[in-house]
């Protein structure tokens, strides 16, 4: 369904220069390649697209591999009218993605040679209407979805605790919440270490450290001696450049 | 139609830390404010995706206003259920937008510094799945759509040529298309002036150079003194930080 | 969207009856009552139902309460065609809805009278296409979803363990799992003591145990002496008849 | 396009404890069998699903079939990864349709014995959003639907006769719908006697005999002998319990 | 739904014209005349599109009505942008929907001129895509749907009893097919008096008489003395130059 | 996914006539084959329609051929119950398709014998939710699309113009569209000799002459000796009886 509306949204109802050339009928052939040394992604997406039409091709990398710049990616021969219908948003799909890929590859290996149990996981700020997309993208880069939206994980925040004011109906709330999602890790989004404290005293599962000083962080890590269970995590600001700095702290 | 998708991806069917805190129903209020001077768009999406709830607010800025840093763009009152669930998709979607609509203005803004008649056209490169949204962007910053998909305008490029190997059929071809779409302008992809000055003379409305040096754009302008009704557009590696030299080339 | 799936299924394009009675046009009242005593479910689907047309309408009861049976639920004027469109629908949604509901609210009950800590948690075998309104309807009766779908949450079953043969293989597969997604609790899914030691060893955060008796369940509930943290859920042939020696048993 | 939506409510966009535990890519086999005898329904939905994925399988029974327990009636391989996402949906799929197939059968089977030409039909009553599967296992079961929505046949019940107040009114109304729907059979929803014999003698096809006593929908059979062209029909409260005692007075 | 489509095929994403002359906020004025004397047809599809723009307007008739030349049916006040987008989707529809009705009013009127009781039904070929639009203007123009598609009649025709070759077939199959939908009506298309006497004498409910001269029309007729409950209809090149003869035959 | 929606429409959920007849299994055989001489269009949506079942079916020509009257355009086998969900929805596609290309190409051969360079190119006035269809069906007749909807090309109208009293005001906005899209031709519709002139002279790239008499085209076509570069079209009223006389004024 998403492959027809990728399609959809490029090629709409007809290509007109192709229509207006004459040349629809006659048979091509297109190749992708690697333009640098990239993580692939988009390839599944693609497979569907061409399978929508009378093409053969053929597939000769997979999602997640990384692949030397220049590598042949997929071949295809078809009518010139199909393949000019494929070729963009193809080409689109396989760059935008693989770049997620890319940059998600290089930021877990860059985090991983300070410290090889650190994970990365992604928020759910994706641009709208990709979700689906850039989940794709960043597990191809060896990442994993820190939450896919408001329904599938549990994640406390300043703006749930204004509606608490008093300490006796937050903590009555909390325990509540954990009652009802007995099976869900509440995380907690804390913004210096005696709130974190705090809350892994009411037992909150990962501590999720928002935009905190390394020091800070530091603090919040030393968290685990006390509460052996508990995880660290860190947002915001977290990016190529520092991820390494972040990893050193002692964060998952 | 587009909204109810934003809210499904972002909300999906149920909000459960809300759930699980048993605070759904107190009554909440959210404002949005710029954290920095942006073009702001998006606000027309948040305006749809509030009337969707039992939400009462108010907008004070419109897509396309240059908003300074600070400014309150819009305040709503509601349950806190209903406004959790608009909270992170709104902001992302004015986010994202807005990031796009100002970097678009400052490239408008620096292009037309050099040259007040030249205009920022965007290719059909948006993310896949984000067209809608990211042409209301642009449009927001100043610029147009130069191509939303192969339907609605004809581009000639090296990939359509390769099917016309001998003169006389490419002539043949390229005459049948000014002829079936008398009423579009017909767009030719080039990449140095001798073939820029080859299809002026078969009647090209539009060359596109696509990643020419700053010289040879140059020679390419001159072609209007021998064909004045003809434009120029350069693209490829076009950015804010080169915009300016572009412009000063005297492409269109 | 749901709520224009609910009218099309039924009204289709058109009431051939009203249409060809010619009472179209005639203003009519209808009411909502609860035949028996219910937990309410459904009203918000109706809500949104009625004001697809130009209908004036009062809502009495809100998703969740507990309606005595006689008690009026919602009223509504508007024509004959436009009620008789919305008459059938909202009542089969409202039936179907709150019998779930009521269902559910009356384990709840019958398992916190036995253990007032118990929870009742529903798998995700609705019946097929039904999944959003059979979670509001176990929500409005006081439990919460176990999982929606394989997305949100991480379940180890049998199935899973089949291809990790060796228990080097099986450990390592499980050690990158909880590494991999370190915010979620891990459940697996066991059907003796033995095996639920042994996940319960290399920490597992809860045990679902697979229609075991009450004894085997019991065992299993011992486990918790020695791994605090760990969660034991009993599925497999749970209804209102039996809920009370499963909770009985100690289980959450 | 059903088929999509059943795998998407299920599976939505990817499984992460296959992902997590890293067996996608292992290849597997699973194979469905009959728990119980049953009356098979939904195969036609799972070969659909199957269709979707690269997975090799074999289909040994079809729609309709009475199905041994223990019988084999369906064997795929696959990858882990696409076997996993099939799995559930594919199982709850056809327990959920087989079920409803299996139970008409039996009411079928039974009302039958008593009386060879009483058919089944069923109300559009179905849980919302599942019209199409259930159709399929009535189908199945032997039955045929009596009436898919709004659009399809003319029902005339209690609540279209209130709007025509007198004698005069109603006749003339009674009149132009025979008329305007000449090629349907006029179905009236009678509760007793009197009033069957009173829409029998304005032209009714079909007197639904609702919520009746047996004695009552005898005395309606009778109204055959008089209106021989008239069709009996008898709706509310039919069970399997009770189907034999209705399918003995003689209704069709 | 279809509201939402009529408009995003004929708007898209956006109007440049308006855009790129830089009046979409001017206010701006609309005004529906009918051109002719028409039977007016889809105005409530004009009424659900200005809904979802911020547009004033006031709607003067009603679908079915006779409305002369030059009468204002419709004005509108809003955004130069919004009335532009609503602009040509509306006179589309009306005139298209109106088209179809007047042309029906037309020959109802033709044919009830000659038999007061006779009735138009339409068949399912309608322009694919638009049923649900021919529908409501063939409604509006005083017709019935004879049926939407193959889910909602029955309808025998030769391609059907193709596979029935010998009469034992046939009368067994016709047999099974009254006794499975005995709520239906069973229409037989016929192409002479034969076959007519030879389906009535089955049981057939309604006779379909296709392409078939005036004269043998008037001898399936006379076939309603010896069953008078059968219908007579008559199907295959009627159009408004010669309804009225086939009126005249006695048809229904 | 048109495919899709073609099916659904006319198919719906069953066919209750093969269903009852009891003769969806049997093996059937069906042709279609041209009744008069046309200009083929819709075997592709007939192609897409025929793979979504289990029917083994050849095509014997393509969209555009033009097809004696009797030619076998396309035959195939499957069950009963496919075929028969196929037979109906293909026919009337291509029926209606392959009516306006038929006419559509009249228009082409009767306009080009007259001017050999003349084009046909067709509004956006196409039966609402049709679009699609419609444009295949005119491009197989040999014309091209005017104008998709608002989203692809300029086209200025009286309507425009009204929001631009005075000369100053519409001169401006005339020259911001001009420079807003620089890549499209800019189309007015006039009605009137000195209109033409007066939009020719501000740039304008084609000349839409509405309900012109010819007198007056003929007037508008000598301002292409002052202005070599415009394009004139004629549209209103335009039909296969008068349009060698439109192409005789010399309008492209």
């Amino acid at each position: 369904m998403i492959v027809q509306k990728l399609l959809r949204e490029d090629v709409g109802t007809l290509d007109i220069t192709t229509l207006g050339l004459g040349i629809g009928s006659k048979s091509a052939k297109i190749e992708f390649r690697a333009k640098d040394d990239i993580t692939l992604c988009g390839i599944d997406y693609v497979k569907s697209m061409m399978q929508q039409f009378d093409v053969v091709f053929t597939i000769f990398c997979k999602d997640g591999d990384n692949v030397a710049g220049g590598t042949l990616v997929l071949e295809a021969t078809g009518s010139a009218k199909d393949l000019h219908k494929l070729w963009k948003i193809s080409q689109n799909t396989l760059e935008y993605l693989s770049g997620i890929a890319t940059y998600t590859k290089l930021m877990v290996q860059k985090a991983q040679q300070i410290n090889p149990h650190v994970k990365i996981v992604t928020t759910r700020k994706n641009f709208p209407m990709t979700k689906e997309l850039s989940i794709d993208a960043i597990i191809a880069g060896g990442a994993t979805p820190h939450r896919l939206g408001l329904y599938d994980s549990v994640l406390v925040f300043e703006q749930h605790l204004n509606f608490l004011p008093t300490k006796e109906e937050l903590e009555k709330a909390f325990f509540e919440l954990k009652s009802n999602f007995m099976e869900k890790k509440i995380v907690v989004e804390v913004d210096n270490y005696e709130s974190g404290r705090y809350f892994a005293s009411l037992g909150a599962d990962v501590l999720q450290c928002e935009k905190m000083t390394t020091d800070e962080l530091r603090r919040c890590v030393t968290l685990k001696s006390e509460f052996p269970y508990i995880l660290i995590s860190a947002t915001g600001g977290v990016k190529l450049e520092n991820v390494d700095s972040f990893a050193a702290c002692g964060v998952e």
